[in-house]
């Protein structure tokens, strides 16, 4: 397996699961964490490593240390594993997704924002979806027929009991606390505004087909898709949060170990669902337009991923991130993407703006 | 679709549902409500009727009118319908099921007795169950390896609420007020004692090959099965309680029209599992018993529709259906079953034993 984002949340516990089966590591690669990649390095003895800065390659304990988005393409291009797992956040992921589809490797992607801005140039790649939502949904649409409507669920995030009136003075310390859910900071913020699950949403669009889909909160996190049918029937996707069993069902092919806990159903003390609120959730108002316009992904994506960066460096408070969305959005316009550098070209526009 | 027990409830709505569809009805079976049964024969037009008494005979409008459980096997054998569907009460539906194998029909069994008494000698025949619950099952399982255990749920039955202390003096009126489903008077009392969870079981075990399998309360009765796999994720099959989605499921070869209203999540307060409290429900203790040796169902089932009957005819107590079953495996032991007929013999046998 090749392993990109590999000093992450999603990395570490990929690299975790791929010890117990003794699976190959060929490659590893990471942004900045060089001492956790050190000890990858020691433990997986990968062919291939790449890091994201130049000033770093003398620490990196390893003959051959590639760097930045030309060494990440040349060791997709160069490492024959057939398995590769895009764990990088952000944007900043897209351009090894497309680089995969090229090579015909069997995506494990952890970046949802590839399909978030560029699932229409991403068509015909062999997807497996990393997230516990379209894992659930995967496994619960089969093969299918006379299915109705999707749902995915949302913990809430952070400011799930927290008033409307209070988000407007709440700190980045705030929000990094997940109720559930144990993951990166960038997505962690994601799921107090809600837009991890509007992303979701397009990303469940491209990868299943399916436009009758919504959201519902479920503070428990441990249901995480509903699948309604025709017939008036609907099954649910059970699991204990954790992003565990959502790598394990993209990167193993038998799923006849334990990953997690068995659930406990008589300790679940009443389950109960939400419609997500827009006014306490405003970017979740966008879900029926970015469904009709999924061009306005990378629109979305770009204005999100400054703004959320911002907040968490105390540059703009809370609510700015959805305002700041939603100017972005009135200023751009829907989006005509032509062509894959068409998207590059709006994120970069979209940061310029924010700038 | 050949149809015997027309006239409960199961069989009132298959018929209302072959009529959404314009299934053709070749045959109608009926105990004594010969008022219902000649407004079906006005609508469906069968070309096969059958009664339970000769001295009903004269009132059925139909050219061609059989009688009692002779009458059933002509039809069976004479009728070139492929689906049966078999919706008699208790161990008198067995010889039906039998009888439909060795004619290779496709049955959709709302009798689950006959797997209950018999289930070892229906191996082979073509079993569509019509039971809430194993149509979850069946659904939940489709073709997946990896399960590692099955869960089915009950309401609870009528005293759910009740304290253990005042079951004691509970009437047959009482009982037959089932909280969530609107079925006939046996199987709502078999519900109250949990004898019908129990068959339940074995049915499961019968159809499916697992004997990993338990029973939850979800008092709601919109959870009708759970799967639980081996890697830690759990699936749920929810539907509004009405025993026609099972039916669809059974007489209709496509799926895709609304059978049930859609489940409004939003609206689900609290759902709930908890644990059969065998205090309560003492007939529960034979679970594992049951399913060590299958052979004891034939006993239990003789046994608990004697006392059922009796209870509802206000001949003994709530209580002394559960206790009398037990005297009776105690009495009788393991039964051991060489060919059918000693399923006759025992069924008979505990019937006597018990008067």
């Amino acid at each position: 397996m090749i392993v990109f984002g590999s000093t992450g949340s999603i990395g570490v516990n990929a690299l975790a699961l791929a010890a117990t089966k003794n699976m190959k590591i060929s490659a590893l690669a990471c942004g900045e964490n060089i001492k956790l990649l050190n000890e990858q390095i020691e433990r997986f003895k990968p062919e291939f490593v790449c890091i994201k800065n130049h000033k770093d390659k003398s620490l990196v304990k390893h003959k051959r240390v590639f760097v930045g988005q030309e060494g990440l393409e040349k060791i997709l291009k160069e490492c024959e594993d057939e398995l590769f797992l895009n764990a990088i956040v952000g944007f900043a992921g897209l351009r090894s997704s497309l680089k995969a589809k090229e090579c015909h490797k069997n995506i494990a992607l952890a970046n949802k924002e590839s399909l978030v801005v560029a699932g229409e140039f991403l068509k015909g790649a062999k997807i497996i979806p990393i997230d516990s939502e379209h894992s659930a949904l995967k496994f619960l649409l089969q093969k299918h027929k006379n299915v109705k409507k999707l749902y995915i669920t949302a913990s809430g995030g952070a400011f799930w009991k927290s008033k409307i009136k209070d988000l407007q003075k709440v700190s980045a310390k705030d929000a990094l606390k997940h109720p559930t859910w144990e993951m990166g900071a960038k997505i962690t913020i994601d799921s107090a505004t809600m837009a991890n699950k509007l992303f979701e949403i397009i990303e469940a669009y491209h990868l299943y087909g399916f436009k009758d889909i919504d959201a519902l909160i479920e503070p428990k996190s441990i249901i995480h898709a509903l699948c309604e049918f025709k017939n008036g029937s609907s099954t649910a996707y059970f699991s204990y949060a954790d992003m565990k069993l959502a790598i394990s069902q993209a990167i193993f092919k038998k799923h006849n170990t334990k990953i997690l806990e068995y659930i406990d159903f008589v300790k679940l003390s009443g389950l109960k669902f939400y419609r997500v609120n827009e006014r306490k959730y405003p970017i979740f108002k966008l879900k029926n337009e970015l469904l009709n316009y999924p061009s306005l992904g990378v629109l979305i994506n770009a204005a999100n991923e400054v703004l959320v960066y911002k907040f968490l460096k105390g540059k703009c408070g809370f609510l700015d991130i959805s305002k700041g969305i939603f100017k972005v959005l009135n200023h751009f316009g829907i989006p005509k993407l032509d062509n894959i550098l068409a998207v590059f070209e709006y994120d970069t526009k979209v940061r310029e703006y924010l700038r």
